[in-house]
């Protein structure tokens, strides 16, 4: 029941919404109730849940992370990205979701977006079906 | 063993103590132990744990937030509250509590609590309970 | 399948490293297969994974932490610790790892931490495995 998503993304910092992927992983598995876990295998990478319908949520959200954390000169990791680490913890790096008939329960605007923080790179997110009975 | 917690909040920005219906839920399932997973099913509202004994500890978190994630001008959601949505991500939207002996087993200081962060308005939370053997 | 992870803290705000206590643990139990939820119980220490490594990013982690809460004058918490309590809710109270052929399911660089931020104190991390089968 351990499955994972992989996923590319673009530009240093984004959110990229994974709510289809990770639906189709509970279609494939026929499971019809349950929690579905979701943990990003990263440490400059994030999993939250927001919302789906505007995109300038995504914007403003990372406009507002990127000023919250700048790449600032007092920081003393060597590799230059404390930023991407501190926004991970911020945002957390795991979620859970249940299943009901099928579907993720999700309220009406609720999407699940993995959020990057130090891009573009390949991303993995482990995925784990607890189903019910 | 999916059920669902209404709760209703009364201004823009508050923390409602949701422990006790928790609890009640937990006794009415009859779940001795196990895991008691929570979800809100809002992008402008979030879940946490936190003091339940000294009100001032709700108080100062809103403060803090209110003036950490303000409604700044340079948001572009038409809706106009980019700040909670942001406050959500913060805070997050799902918890998981464990059960034992018949309880929720918080450490003493520790209450649950919904983060209203655009009321108003009506609330649902959605709770699911993996009860033991 | 309930356990106790016994940590003493040495200064006021700092991150620990409790990776190798969990998986001892997961070993102890035998789980092969399953899910890990870990629990603080408290409410000014908080569960967070990030980056193992190098001992500069915890150290980044907290300076920024520090910085962006400090002891304002504008709290009204008698205790005088609110800072505390507000990053315990930035960082959040509980995790969940998957375990997979014996052992904690985590990145390359990935460590689970416990974050003090009102020591030095003795803590206590719940833990609760969820084997599969």
């Amino acid at each position: 029941m351990l499955r994972y998503l992989d996923v590319r993304s673009r530009t240093r910092t984004e959110m990229i919404d994974i709510t289809s992927l990770v639906q189709e992983q509970v279609r494939a598995a026929n499971a019809r109730s349950g929690v579905c876990n979701l943990f990003v295998l990263h440490t400059t990478a994030g999993l939250t849940i927001n919302e789906g319908a505007d995109p300038a949520v995504q914007r403003d959200m990372m406009t507002f992370l990127n000023r919250l954390v700048p790449l600032d000169p007092y920081f003393t990791h060597a590799e230059g990205n404390s930023d991407a680490h501190i926004k991970s913890t911020l945002t957390g790096t795991s979620l859970s979701v249940f299943i009901s008939e099928g579907k993720l329960l999700l309220g009406t605007w609720q999407s699940i977006y993995l959020c990057e923080f130090d891009g573009p790179r390949p991303r993995r997110v482990a995925m784990k079906l607890c189903v019910d009975g």
